[in-house]
């Protein structure tokens, strides 16, 4: 490790006296990761992702939560159907319902859990303690009855009373629970406090300790390592730490910091990290912020003179491991003359697998960018390819756009008109709007005869100039309320508004016909 | 505080055998956040946010460093003439040369550094351990002959050995150092290797410790709270964790975690928090992430039905504070009738000062926003002003836009004629791109005389529909070298980027003729 890692001494100092080992990484970007408001994964989104995280190499993959929709169980059946290396496991709450349901989807792990925090009794259980300690054992007995493992969480653990915890805990071993779950709910545990919470409870009973951290006040990290630090076995987290409010704990943050501050043998392949950080980060549409640890775009970028002149001279004066490391290069990789096994191969190197002919279909969309004189960097292909996961293949499309044309510009009001093909019945429109892309847009909802509503509208450079990729992301609303999230990439902003409005469009008809919440 | 926090009660049970006060909030996004990759303040902006963070309550602002431009010793002089109540620092390597030019800024308190590590003196300074100890001596008491306080660092002090960091201390201490800061320079330790060092380095003298971290892992904050723990006094951080590679410690994270999580008292106005942020971001054209601790968009937002649930029967279930304690509300502000007094008045409150000829011009662009009939949000209005912080003034462009049609489409080669004011003659020219934004930047270039180049491209989406505010940021190079960066903010993509382009063709006119660095 000397040659890729260059940390503190400081830290073999404190070693010494610590014994960190078999840390287990249970990633819950698809449940919890999916909480995070304005995200919602469609079945093969999930199923994408689920792919990727196990090619990085997690131990476990809370795949969602069964019960809360057709959509959701559908999506974790696959998962399970799909012979990943990693454990599959649907969260419930504590009761026979919820439990049937994450067992339907045949899953290795179900994890229930139920409040246990004075506020949580009170305010939302309304449920006396020993109720709550009812359930928690029904629910875990339950589950261990039908074969599978379980791990139970007290949720909102850290501010429950220490003895009440405790006393949950035992109740749950002694039905035969597989793992103990602590989550800091609502994130308002500091280091050290976690640090004497998770000593107390590893001495109380021999069941592996998991923690589950939120980042309200960012220590989320911080936080299960601490727990790492007094015996915790499994740490909750999620891809670039998406997650409710501020998120849960950034599994990249969490593997790089077990590796290469703490020593610890990760058995996951981090050179995937930036791969799937972007791929998460198209797919739910969530940034991540430049300076954002391990994957931000400048992680590993330098700006002062003095600082440059330092990675010139020794990288490490500046740099704390080696980009490649986790993955990070820019490679360009696709070329004038690249053709359809090279984008196949970089594809399933970054474990994105899409049918034969989206693959085509991205080699036309890359030429036409080409064209442009544009370079397509592993990001764009990745930025792309995303775009594909989920999408309404071509043949059931019933609205295509056949023509539109925008004009706007200074002193002039922005107006659009489009002509649309309705399952085969040309009709055209033109509308005006605030500016060109909202002129484009109005002109589509003018044609299409169901009432929509524009609810979202999200809009990201993709990387430098004026000539770069971006990504649309469309969230549409049908007058029954059913919403859909239209994406797509390329390297005309309005034109990528269009196309993702109709890809929405689409969805948003798709899903009515077929009757599924998504 | 009971009412508007609610955390771990595991934390006072910790906290009982610590001594955490008079923490000192010593602020460098002026500094080390300016180092972040793509991010150069002008004079006027710098001067904005120092304004900003004296509203707030730091303690010290690190307003720059004075050495690199005479542009950055322009606004530090500015700042320490602004009568500020936090004391402005300048940072100085430890030369005569440094430390003169920012004695003439007039700070209150130098800031020395030279590199102390192993790696550092092999391959950045190539000196020995002597020479670097005698060239922070010299350094530290040429400043403190000159009657200003003197802060001193040793760089990369966390992978340099404790015997030889302690010297060094203890060397500076002897010709009167006022505090000792401690960086973390590329954020390589853990928090309890942190509290080690810190703890040999308190005991070891009689001077102020100060600490300053990097996100390299995720552990920023986790760390600086760990050192203060050990008994440093003062910490160093950025508004939303800007700074070099993954950032420095975040300070709305460091001041909520002491108020919150270990009761400090803090003298700042935490509830200016969230404008500051976004403030700092319009401004450094870096975005926040949604989930980013305290001020991200989504910090306090609730999705999955149970947590909506809880909160509303007591929002404390799954809300560590009140989210208006950190400023955060979305109130609507500017209404149709809203004239120019509550438009000041607000801005004021924000800490926004402008002159009145710009806030007329802020007014006239929100009624015509409002006309399209878009509501104004406080971030609307805070993100309107930013792009105003800066400008050239309207009587100083040589550069003005008087026509300018785009067409662009399905199909359609976009297509872009502009007719530009050059010093009074009008000029035409068209041009293509590869959507509507490229064809009219294009065009604009075409008609230019001198030879212009895009840098960089930045669009951010302020808010929720296709009518929404967009901000653009545009970075143009002329054929010396010279660099200057364009804000806008509208509702249309295409014209906003067209603003944001016109303004950095004037700013590089104007550094041009000026002969200033910005």
């Amino acid at each position: 490790m000397e040659d890729v890692i260059c940390v503190s001494d400081y830290n073999k100092k404190v070693l010494e006296t610590m014994n960190i080992e078999g840390i287990k990484i249970f990633d819950t970007t698809l449940r919890d990761g999916e909480q995070t408001p304005g995200v919602a994964f469609s079945i093969e989104e999930k199923v994408k992702m689920a792919e990727s995280l196990d090619l990085l190499g997690v131990d476990a993959i809370e795949a969602g939560f069964p019960i809360t929709s057709a959509g959701e169980k559908e999506a974790i059946k696959k998962i399970c159907d799909m012979g990943l290396k990693a454990k599959i496991c649907g969260l419930a709450r504590s009761n026979k319902k919820d439990i049937d349901v994450a067992l339907d989807c045949n899953v290795d792990r179900v994890h229930t859990f139920i409040a246990t925090s004075p506020l949580h009794r009170e305010f939302k259980l309304k449920m006396s303690k020993e109720e709550i300690m009812a359930r928690a054992i029904e629910g875990v007995e339950y589950a261990k009855d039908h074969g599978v493992e379980v791990e139970f969480s007290c949720e909102d653990a850290t501010r429950t009373e220490l003895e009440y915890l405790k006393e949950m805990h035992r109740a749950v071993r002694d039905v035969g629970v597989d793992y103990i779950n602590v989550p800091d709910t609502v994130g308002t545990i500091m280091p050290k406090a976690m640090r004497y919470l998770i000593k107390e409870l590893v001495n109380d009973i021999n069941v592996p300790i998991s923690i589950h951290c939120h980042n309200d006040f960012g220590l989320a990290v911080a936080n299960s390592l601490a727990a790492v630090e007094s015996g915790a076995k499994q740490i909750h987290c999620t891809i670039n730490g998406l997650g409710e409010r501020a998120g849960n704990a950034s599994l990249e943050e969490i593997v790089m910091s077990l590796m290469a501050l703490y020593g610890v043998r990760v058995s996951l392949d981090t050179t995937r990290l930036t791969y799937i950080s972007k791929l998460v980060s198209r797919i739910s549409g969530v940034v991540v912020q430049p300076n954002k640890a391990i994957v931000g775009e400048n992680a590993f970028a330098h700006e002062s003179g003095i600082h440059v002149h330092g990675v010139l001279s020794k990288a490490f004066c500046y740099e704390p491991l080696t980009p490649k490391l986790v993955g990070k290069e820019s490679e360009i990789v696709v070329g004038k003359h690249t053709g359809l096994h090279a984008v196949e191969k970089k594809l399933r190197d970054f474990g994105i697998g899409l049918t034969r002919d989206q693959i085509l279909e991205i080699v036309e969309d890359i030429k036409l960018i080409r064209e442009g004189g544009k370079k397509i960097t592993d990001e764009d292909l990745i930025a792309i390819a995303a775009g594909y996961v989920g999408k309404v293949p071509d043949e059931e499309k019933e609205v295509k756009l056949e023509e539109m044309s925008i004009i706007s510009g200074l002193r002039i009001t922005p107006t659009a008109t489009a002509i649309l093909n309705i399952n085969g019945t040309k009709k055209v429109g033109s509308n005006i709007g605030n500016g060109a892309v909202d002129a484009a847009l109005n002109a589509l909802k003018s044609i299409v005869p169901e009432k929509i509503t524009l609810e979202e509208y999200r809009l990201e450079a993709i990387t430098g100039g004026s000539d770069a990729l971006c990504q649309v992301s469309v969230k549409m609303a049908n007058e029954a309320g059913i919403k859909a999230l239209g994406k797509s990439v390329g390297p005309d902003i309005v034109m990528t508004s269009v196309n993702a409005a109709i890809e929405a469009i689409n969805k948003l008809r798709k899903i009515n016909k077929e009757g599924k919440t998504q």
